[in-house]
């Protein structure tokens, strides 16, 4: 059974940003606004190996990404959760999957395809309001 | 000088929602949303000391946190840092000036008053888009 409860999953169907944590190498807290997708067990977020982001997630495999209602601003989902794993994306297919479900006009593949890896996190906890 | 760059600094000012990250206990990582206001040097937070987010800055002091601009997606400000200091606000009078800051209707004292707090972040390092 799913944690994520049916009052708030349309937070993490439409195309909103979501605030991703991690934590770096040196015990301080990092969190920036993130694309993702939902499969109905994992949440997918796209980035490169050669980003801070990756390194802390082969450290601290610990993530938590918190979405709020931008039309009801007090209405919001944390998702706490673990790396399920880190695939490659060599020729950016995912970056595309995400591109097209927020929107952003480019011409594929995407510069930095090469370096491209999805990280799939796993649930283990939500909090609402 | 302060670390926030001017050009960034209406995010601090506007009353945006930020997603202020904290480490749990176990390692695992949170991010919420929540008021917050600048003073130029602090970042400050309201929260109870009956709260998770008060236990997880007690042991460990590192938070960051992010706030992206409503009118362009892709443009967020990331302030990563360390409690300066947690101070008791038995009356609620800093519950009150975020309640008008972010326009938030409701009769003081606020119902939890006797357990309010004042969380004061200094910002370490930032990132932005």
């Amino acid at each position: 059974m799913s944690l994520i409860p049916d009052s708030h999953l349309d937070l993490l169907t439409r195309p909103l940003c979501g605030h991703l944590a991690t934590r770096r190498d040196d015990g301080s807290l990092q969190v920036t606004p993130m694309w993702f997708s939902y499969d109905g067990t994992d949440l997918s977020f796209t980035t490169t190996s050669t980003r801070r982001k990756y390194r802390n997630l082969e450290q601290d495999p610990h993530l938590s990404v918190s979405i709020n209602d931008p039309d009801q601003p007090y209405r919001y989902l944390e998702v706490r959760g673990v790396v399920a794993g880190i695939d490659p994306d060599p020729t950016g297919a995912f970056f595309d999957t995400l591109a097209r479900r927020y929107g952003l006009p480019y011409d594929p593949p995407v510069a930095d395809a090469a370096d491209r890896v999805v990280i799939r996190m796993r649930p283990t906890a939500i909090s609402k309001q």
